[in-house]
């Protein structure tokens, strides 16, 4: 009926490390990557350096939190729309503005996060093995959003390749809204919506007998991006 | 007859400022960025470090001489090409093709220049006005290779808007090569050859009526994100 000792200290633990996480993921939003220390984490939840490094081996775990924060909300937000759409292009929308939603409270410290995330030997870049959990939950979107359409028309080869090039989309639509200065980054959500207009404009062609060696071509160049 | 005073004085610091340059440009290729300071430069210059920051105010105005040098060569290897080649493809192949050759030396320490160079806030990021020089060389380059083309069949929209296009396609060809890890950087040529082949495959097309909401559509999204 009563915890044993054992559970009380492990749900003491559970809770420091939870408070960590908490104050990381504030600190992040509200301070940015740069200014964000393990000292000033301790600090604010009361614990020592050293019981915080034992939490978090570095910083960069917890921005691997804050990717699995954000990507796991991007999940919530995105479900119940998809639930309720069957047309492919509007449910490749959802993912995309769902997604775009999500990071907007991270704009004003986006930089420092391009900056420590780009380089291909990065922690946290998101192509890095460390950040498979949240990567796999943002692909994962964009294969539902596919294989749950109605009547798309896509050929099967197209819609097996389909997922994996809106992903590329999407990593390279988030580096493009880091760069946009405009109010509420609207430019990244016009270019959104030209891409999918372009997306459907080329749904009717991609059948037709004089497109098919260029779909295959677009196919191969993708899967050689993602090889 | 002789030089005055003033034009020895003058040549004495156009010598020292050329030196600091090639120490600079050699340094980089072989030590990477963050090796490469300042005081090493004007060590290996045999001046001193504040008459190193009296040509150079920082590093990244070094890096500027590099990226400068680097588009110079590129134009001096893509120009004589370009002179025997009339076929539209394969002259912006050869733009592409020269551009990566020049870039090669420096792959191995490719991602210490991308952390450096792509937060928006950089100086030495290539859209930063402080790159202007070498960016319009760059972009110079891809316009000669369209205007130069003959019987290409182009509508003229799409002539128009196609340098843009290439030069950006350009920025990201030259992102993939810096996460390619493949044995000289052959997956990044491979990929080059797909988007080649996709283009030459696309370009009967763009004149049918079927694809020109499509084109117009493509045209649109460039210009959106070269805005």
């Amino acid at each position: 009926m009563f915890s044993s000792p054992t559970d009380a200290a492990q749900s003491k633990s559970d809770r420091t490390r939870a408070a960590l996480r908490e104050i990381a993921l504030t600190s992040f939003r509200e301070r940015g990557y740069d200014a964000t220390t393990m000292r000033l984490i301790a600090q604010e939840a009361g614990v020592s350096v050293g019981n915080a490094y034992y939490h978090f081996a570095t910083k960069n775990d917890l921005v691997q939190e804050l990717y699995l924060d954000v990507q796991e909300r991007h999940r919530a937000a995105a479900a119940p729309a998809l639930a309720g759409e069957t047309d492919l292009i509007e449910r490749i929308a959802i993912v995309y503005r769902t997604g775009l939603d999500r990071l907007t409270p991270y704009h004003p410290h986006a930089a420092e996060f391009l900056s420590a995330a780009m380089s291909p030997r990065s922690e946290i870049n998101p192509l890095s093995p460390a950040s498979t959990a949240s990567r796999d939950i943002t692909e994962g979107l964009f294969r539902d959003a596919v294989s749950g359409a109605r009547r798309s028309g896509l050929p099967s080869d197209l819609a097996r390749a389909l997922p994996a090039a809106l992903f590329l989309s999407h990593l390279l639509l988030a580096l493009f809204w880091v760069y946009d200065r405009s109010p509420g980054q609207e430019r990244t959500r016009r270019l959104l919506d030209r891409g999918l207009r372009l997306l459907r404009a080329a749904l009717p062609l991609v059948r037709l007998p004089i497109a098919r060696g260029l779909v295959r071509e677009v196919l191969e160049l993708v899967a050689e991006v993602g090889r």
